[in-house]
C-alpha cells in the first residue's frame, strides 16, 4: 500500500453552468447574453470553463449558438475554454472555434448509455477511438467524462471494478484527463474516498475531475471526500445550476461559489475571486429567470459581520 | 499524540425540529399536531428528541405549549425526551414533567450572549451552577449547548482555546455532556475536525453532540468532518427546519433525513428507520405550512430505482 495522498493545497474548478446548467432551463438564453455572463467567469479566477456543447441543435436547443458563443467570448489568459462534443461531427466543429479543450462523455452503465446517449459504454469507446484520430496533433486536450460511476439512476450500484475497467480503456486509448460523475446524486462520501484512491494510485499521471450533483445535499460532503483522497480537481455550477430530469424539486450539480466558500474557508487555494464569483452568481435569477440553489449568495460568506441588535428594554 | 480515534461505526441523533424548528415558525402549531408529530418521530429511531422549551412563553410564544406536549406525548423505551431550559423555573416545570435530559444553552461569545440570552458566558455558567443544584439527585442528564463555538455573527472567529476554556468550565461545573453548536452556519469542515479532535482528545469520557446549520451549503460536509474525528452524537432537525434570523432565505439545521441519508449510505448505523423518518419528513411542509429545504425527501434516497425511459425513434 502506497503513503496516502495529502489532501491537495490547491484545486482547479472547472465551471460547468454554461453548458451543464443552461442545457436543461425552460428558456434559451440569448447568445449576447450568453457571452456577456460566460466573459464575467472568466475574470473570477477560474482555471476553466465548459462554454458549450457542440451537439445537434435539435437535441439540445438552448445550446444551438455553440460556434457564436465560443467565438464570441474573451479569450483570457491562465483560463481554458472546454467544450463538450457527442462525435466526431461536433469535434470538428469544437476544433475550428479553437477550443482548449474537449470533454467527451459516456456512462459507465449500460442503461444510462443507451437511455441517454444510445450507446452502450463498448460503443462510446469506439466513437472516441474515432474522434482522437481527428484531434490527433491538434494541441486540444481531450477529457472524458464518465457519467454514472457512483450509480446508475436504472441499473443501481455500477460495481467500482467496472469503473475501473472504463477508466483503463479510456487511458488506454490516449483520453489525457478523466472526470468522474455522480450524475444523479448517487455518491455517498465513504464510496467517494474510496474510488478516488483506487484511481490515483492506478493513474498517478492522470487529471482526475469529480463531478457531483446536490441533488440529496451530499455535494459538499463528497468534494470533501475527494479531496482527502487527493483530488485537485472539481467541476461546479454557478448558483447550483442545472439538475436531474428524474428529481424534480431536487438540488442540481454542486455549486461553484459554495465549493469555493468552503475551500478557502478550510485555507484551501482555489485561485477563485470569491467576491467576483459571488457579484456574477447573483445576476443569475435574471439570467435565467428563477431562483437557484446556492446557498453563500443569499447568507454572505462565512466572515459576514452583522450589528448587534438594540437591546430590548422589557 | 495519541492515536486517532477511529470513525464510529454508530451514531445517535438529536431530533432537533420540535423546538429549534419550530420556535422561529410564523405559525404557532397546535399542541395535539405536536404531540402527534413527535409521537409519529418518536416510532423511527431516533435516540432523543428535543421536544420543546421551558421558556417564558413571552419569548418563544410559538412552545408556550411546553409542559403539555411533554406530558401528552407517548415515552417510549430506548428514546430520551430532552428539552431546553433558561433558568432555574424553567428547570423546575421540567423536571415536574419527567423529561429524561436538560439542554441548557449558553454562548461562547460575548455579544451573542448579550443579545441572545442577555448574559455573558461567565454569568450563564453562573446560572447553570444555581440550576444544577436543582438538578441534582433527579436523575435527569443535563447537556449544556455552546453556541458560536464556530464563529458569532457579531464579533467573528471565537478563539478555539476560549472554546476550549468554556467546554472545562462546564465540565467542571458538572455538565455531563456538551453540545457544540454552528449556531449560524459559519463551521468549515477543517475547523470543526480541529476542534472535535481537541474535545475528544481533552475529554474522551464526555459526550459531545455536534449541531451544525446548512446556512452556506456545508451541513453535511461539517458532520463528516465531526465523525471522521471521532464525533458519534448529532443534533438535527426534520426537513431543515429551522434558521438563523440574520439570513433570510438561507438554509436552517442540519436535515435529519438528509444526514441520515448520508450516514446509512456510507454504512454507518443511525438506529433510524430512514423510510419511516422520510414519511413523517413529507407531513412537514401541511404541519407548518410551508416548503423545507430537506433534499432526499424530495428526490428519494439514493437506492430509489426509475425505469427506463421508452426509447425514441427519431
Amino acid at each position: 500500500m502506497n503513503q496516502p495522498i495529502p489532501c491537495p493545497t490547491k484545486i482547479e474548478i472547472n465551471e460547468v453552468a454554461p453548458r451543464d446548467g443552461l442545457q436543461i432551463e425552460a428558456r434559451f438564453v440569448p447568445t449576447e447574453e450568453k457571452i456577456r455572463w460566460i466573459d464575467a467567469l472568466s475574470t473570477t479566477g477560474l482555471r476553466r470553463i465548459e462554454a458549450t456543447s457542440f451537439t445537434s441543435p435539435k437535441a439540445i436547443p438552448n445550446l444551438r449558438d455553440a460556434a457564436d458563443v465560443v467565438t464570441g467570448i474573451q479569450r483570457r489568459g491562465g483560463m481554458d475554454i472546454t467544450v463538450l462534443v457527442p462525435n466526431v461531427k461536433g469535434t470538428e466543429r469544437a476544433l475550428a472555434c479553437q477550443v482548449d479543450e474537449i470533454n467527451l462523455v459516456m456512462s459507465a452503465s449500460n442503461s444510462h448509455g443507451l437511455a441517454n446517449l444510445r450507446m452502450t459504454p463498448e460503443q462510446s469507446l469506439e466513437q472516441f477511438a474515432a474522434i482522437l484520430e481527428v484531434t490527433q496533433g491538434s494541441g486540444v486536450f481531450i477529457n472524458a467524462s464518465l457519467s454514472t460511476t457512483f450509480g446508475c439512476p436504472f441499473e443501481g450500484e455500477v460495481p467500482e471494478v467496472r469503473v475501473l475497467e472504463l477508466v483503463e480503456k479510456l487511458v488506454a486509448l490516449g483520453i489525457q484527463g478523466v472526470t468522474l460523475c455522480d450524475t444523479t446524486g448517487m455518491a455517498n462520501p465513504a464510496q467517494v474516498k474510496r474510488l478516488c484512491k483506487a484511481a490515483l494510485e492506478r493513474w498517478p499521471e492522470t487529471p482526475f475531475t469529480l463531478h457531483f450533483h446536490n441533488t440529496r445535499g451530499m455535494g459538499l460532503a463528497n468534494a470533501l471526500a475527494a479531496w482527502e483522497a487527493g483530488i485537485s480537481r472539481f467541476d461546479a455550477s454557478l448558483g447550483g445550476l442545472g439538475g436531474c430530469p428524474f428529481a424534480p424539486g431536487a438540488s442540481g450539480n454542486v455549486c461553484t461559489e459554495d465549493l469555493v466558500h468552503m475551500f478557502e474557508a478550510m485555507g484551501v487555494d482555489t485561485g477563485v475571486d470569491l467576491d467576483a464569483l459571488l457579484e456574477v452568481a447573483a445576476t443569475l435569477p435574471d439570467l435565467i429567470g428563477h431562483d437557484v440553489p446556492g446557498q453563500v449568495v443569499k447568507a454572505g460568506k462565512s466572515t459576514r459581520r452583522y450589528a448587534m441588535p438594540a437591546q430590548r428594554t422589557t
